[in-house]
């Protein structure tokens, strides 16, 4: 099935890709912490393992990629810098990853992000360019970026070095899960693009291939759902809006999907309200700050999206880029 | 020095003891991460590791102690079931603690106890006695259920095995920090009863001598730095208030300033300000949640209470047992 002919780049990676790129990220990113919650296990008649993954340097898994990439430029693309569109997440990841290579980076942004996102870029001292999410093409924007300055490409997913990259969470994750002699039933992931599950379900494929790995998306933005359903790349409605301001994206990548398509064992959605709920309980539980993009899975779990009493869970909490002001209103009405 | 003829309980724990305390506790204790953030240490001019130690089981270290303790609990004490006063933290630990080991736990808390802090408590299944911080005292309390029920005292912090417990902290700090082939030149720690720091400074005295182990106090709580001035235990206005709770302790303890008197270079303060600003910076730089007494030690580094330029320093963020409504205010008004 795997067509030999795309180019390097556009092909899955292969397991050890992952462990080459956990050996080269190792001395920049954390190691997030697996937490666990007795009332949240005794609620679900569960056990629930939680990869606090906001905790990541720029606060989200995207470093894992990024650097991973970044650290592969030859010293010719180094000197003229990199460009990514993204919005907000693989921005602070790519910014960051180039001061700390020593390059330079131009992040393709949309002019609604949220402002902490705004704000982390800049502070990397990357060199911003805003473009209107629903009337202008950032692919573009960023293509006439590349030919003009010779810019490298850091795409957000669809590039086997991001993938390996965001993989090494799954490594991580199955370790960890190692450690406490544990194996999971199921593993549910956000999925925007579909990149950091892919590089999951890559990684747990080879180190715990019993655990289902499942989607998780907004309603609304299904579109790996419908792909997976269909077995070809669909599109989501352009009208279609939610609060996940990191899954706001509209088809699965090439690759990403390649993989997902053989990997996955289904993807499930939750509304904007499950989500908010979800990012209580977080904080609730855990103290975590996640933002709603990231908190997907855990929402998923708490609304039975997939059968959970007597099963072992894991969800990766992927981000927790939120604005002050949006996060201090859904904190001040958490149920404790 | 050591007096001899002290209960074997008021003698400072020998270093083998948080050995062995970390045995006890690695199954229902987290490796909380060491995170860095890079915009701090160029703010600084110097290299800042943060334990974030708030990721606790239970939101704080003091689970640390107080299972190391109930774990060593015999069979008849165990039927019995154990008492235990806190503000908060301590409460939810031992609570947390006993219902893991299987024993009723009875906590004499104040009044005014942030809500978080009573209602953790509470879902821990232990039963609460309540009493007036200011007007009644709750070591009388304990000591008539103590003879009352035959129920095991489990102190806050003077107690070998409690401290023991606390000390596993800094060698998993010490352990962290030589991965990274880092060394500190100094670690600060808040100070209450003393345990934590106590514990601390046993493990980084056999792990990492040439540190300075610093404690950090809120103003109108200097109780252990005019002590360790004084050569001898002295006690706090009683009129003195502060926003952290958490450290709210009248006194030094015996065996902690046993073992602090020894082993601490000396202890500075931070005001209530201070620590508003150091809860949001590490909501802004980390998006960890902290309670005001949790983030002392950070407090005392942004406002440059000990010599910071050029120095690898680490601080303990010990707590994240704060109300939503509290915590909502604050970051409401972070930075960003």
């Amino acid at each position: 099935m795997m067509p030999a002919d795309k180019p390097w780049h556009l092909q899955p990676p292969e397991y050890s890709e992952i462990e080459a790129a956990a050996v080269r990220i190792a001395a920049v990113c954390v190691e997030t912490p697996l937490l666990e919650s007795a009332t949240l296990n005794q609620r679900l008649g569960a056990r629930l393992f939680v990869k606090a993954e906001g905790l990541q340097r720029t606060g989200s898994f995207k470093l894992r990629g990024a650097f991973n990439r970044l650290s592969q430029l030859d010293a010719a693309e180094r000197a003229r810098g990199v460009v990514a569109y993204s919005s907000g997440n693989h921005a602070q990841a790519v910014a960051a990853a180039a001061q700390m290579i020593g390059t330079h980076a131009v992040i393709v942004m949309p002019t609604d992000a949220p402002l902490a996102k705004l704000a982390g870029t800049r502070r990397f001292g990357a060199e911003i360019v805003q473009y209107d999410r629903y009337t202008e093409d950032r692919v573009a924007i960023t293509e006439r970026l590349m030919q003009q300055r010779g810019l490298v490409l850091v795409p957000p997913f669809d590039d086997r070095r991001i993938i390996a990259g965001a993989g090494t969470l799954g490594c991580e994750l199955a370790l960890q899960l190692r450690e406490r002699d544990m194996a999971l039933d199921a593993l549910l992931v956000g999925c925007g693009g579909g990149g950091l599950i892919a590089g999951c379900a890559t990684a747990f494929a080879q180190l715990s291939p019993a655990t289902a790995v499942m989607a998780v998306e907004p309603l609304g933005f299904d579109d790996t759902a419908r792909s997976l359903a269909a077995g070809q790349r669909l599109t989501n409605d352009t009208g279609a809006r939610t609060i996940c301001d990191a899954l706001m994206v509209s088809t699965p990548g090439e690759v990403t999907f390649e993989i997902n398509r053989r990997l996955l064992s289904g993807a499930v959605q939750v509304s904007d309200a499950e989500v908010i709920t979800a990012m209580r309980v977080a904080w609730d539980e855990f103290r975590l700050t996640v933002e709603p993009g990231g908190v997907v899975a855990l929402a998923a779990v708490l609304n039975q999206r997939i059968s959970v009493a007597g099963n072992t869970i894991g969800v990766v909490l992927t981000g927790s880029n939120i604005d002050p002001k949006a996060f201090s209103a859904m904190i001040a009405t958490a149920g404790m």
